[in-house]
């Protein structure tokens, strides 16, 4: 199966929806804003050996590339709408493995009402990669962003954390678990759930946000830095599910993994004492449970205390590509 | 140097001028559309050992990446505008590499008026690849597409055709020719020109249009696919360079590398004969010849003719990656 079959066939479906993506046949896709919205633009990549071991199902790798760009547009409070898939192939990969890909596109298409527009297929020596341009939109002013921080706020995440640095374990082999355990927490770290309906139900609620790819602590630190303040959290309060409580029982630093572990995707986001209430309400609407992990005060940095309001030191703060 | 200090330094200096870009420190990007304009969006990855060899300057890769999507900005007829990178970095890249390659970046925002606005920096177990996102503008309706040439329109191109293929072969070290050739061809490859100013100059001119990246005759037949008819060109009036002319002697096959050769980078349209004079004008304006290499007919395909009226068969028309 050649470049323009596999476009053809498996691609040009996906993108038929879509007026704009001119049947994947035209040199670029042209995109339609509509009146009092704004366009919200994120794009990020995955490599073999790096965000994915490479021995994942096709559908998986899809859909975990579509999810990461999708989890940066809850992050900003912004509706899904399109994406471009940038595709670099090694020769191992055949039509069975392309079909497969392209069934996890459009499984996630469904999921989150998005279509492709357009992108590029090649060839790569080596290792595959995915570079995924998704386009969400926001109605004008209402994007959550990382700067508006503002000392007392309360600091919250959504979901429990810790759970796909865990699984990264459990996919390499490091870490035994019972079967259960096991499953769920392989399952946080190849496909992470973007938090698309909290992010919109938190347009003039939360004063910052951001999601937590690349650790708690590092991306808390993100916030401060863009707002101008320092944030405090306690460890016993970071919510952990039962299997990751189960899991971290067997590890000699239970506290590096939770705190500087990447790939959750969950909402880290501040919000004023007052907003406890409309809070609750958007938790019990969307179904995810928020936890209230510390407070914003004035300064700089992020201090971590334990149970016993000793404060924790961490030799990184999260994860660094270089 | 790591992730931050890299787009702190060296990055973040490049979206600086647009606000949407948020100085680099959010999950995305926000993009505003002017009323009456469309957003056109293409994204093209380049790969190491693929669509460059590695040794190149860190500049010349970062430009390349740019130009190849802002020739499709061009082939749609598109004002650039902003885009977005997704940057996958072997370990060997040091300090002075990565400043490098931000000063091409900075160059050519210079060049085209473009503003970084986002993306991703990452990790890669081996080769060098990048994907670029670019944005333009286009008043709305006027956007060139594949679809529009006629029985009966000329076809014609811009610049000189089979430069970048020759150059490849330079850079290769397969093609032997003067310093002076060897300069130009090799450059040709290495540091393509979009044709920026052309493409926005054919709006309500050019019936179709394409760039050639892939070669001549296979993006002709992308052009006949789109628009449903057939397309006959002469070969003898293909515009080539000097360089590419005294180089084309000592090839076996001349007709292979100028008809099927990929990285032109030119614009391939159709324009009714009634347009002629208009085109004469655009091309005066731009500075950038055209010529009338065929005539598109009712039908399917692309027939290619030698100057003595036989039909020239190749045994590809053009680049596929896979």
């Amino acid at each position: 199966m050649n470049e323009f079959e596999f476009i053809a066939t498996f691609l040009a479906p996906l993108a038929a929806r879509e007026k704009g993506a001119l049947g994947l046949t035209d040199d670029a896709a042209i995109v339609k804003v509509p009146p009092g919205q704004e366009l919200v633009i994120t794009k990020d990549a995955i490599v073999q050996g790096v965000h994915f071991i490479g021995n994942e199902l096709p559908g998986l790798i899809a859909r975990k590339a579509l999810r990461v760009n999708l989890s940066d547009l809850a992050a900003m409070g912004a509706t899904p709408y399109a994406y471009f898939l940038a595709l670099m192939l090694p020769s191992s990969v055949d039509k069975a493995w392309l079909e497969a890909f392209a069934e996890g596109l459009g499984a996630d298409q469904k999921t989150y009402g998005i279509t492709l527009m357009g992108g590029d297929t090649t060839h790569a020596p080596n290792a595959l990669s995915l570079s995924v341009t998704a386009l969400g939109l926001v109605p004008a002013t209402k994007a959550l962003l990382r700067n508006g921080a503002k000392p007392g706020d309360d600091i919250y995440v959504s979901g429990t954390i810790g759970d796909a640095a865990l699984g990264l374990k459990v996919a390499h082999g490091t870490l035994q678990v019972p079967a259960t355990a096991r499953n769920y927490l392989l399952e946080r770290y190849q496909l992470p759930r973007p938090r698309t309906m909290v992010g919109i139900q938190l347009h003039d609620i939360a004063t910052s946000c951001i999601d937590i790819s690349d650790g708690l602590v590092q991306d808390l630190g993100h916030i401060c830095n863009a707002s101008k303040v320092a944030a405090r959290i306690r460890f016993d309060t970071i919510p952990l599910s039962p299997s990751a409580r189960s899991a971290l029982v067997s590890l000699e630093n239970p506290y590096e993994i939770v705190l500087t572990g990447g790939d959750d995707y969950e909402l880290l986001f501040t919000a004023p004492p007052a907003a406890s209430a409309k809070l609750a309400a958007v938790a019990n609407k969307t179904d995810v449970p928020f936890t209230r992990i510390g407070r914003i005060s004035e300064g700089t940095g992020v201090r971590v205390l334990s149970a016993e309001g000793k404060e924790i030191v961490l030799s990184r703060e999260g994860y660094r590509h270089f």
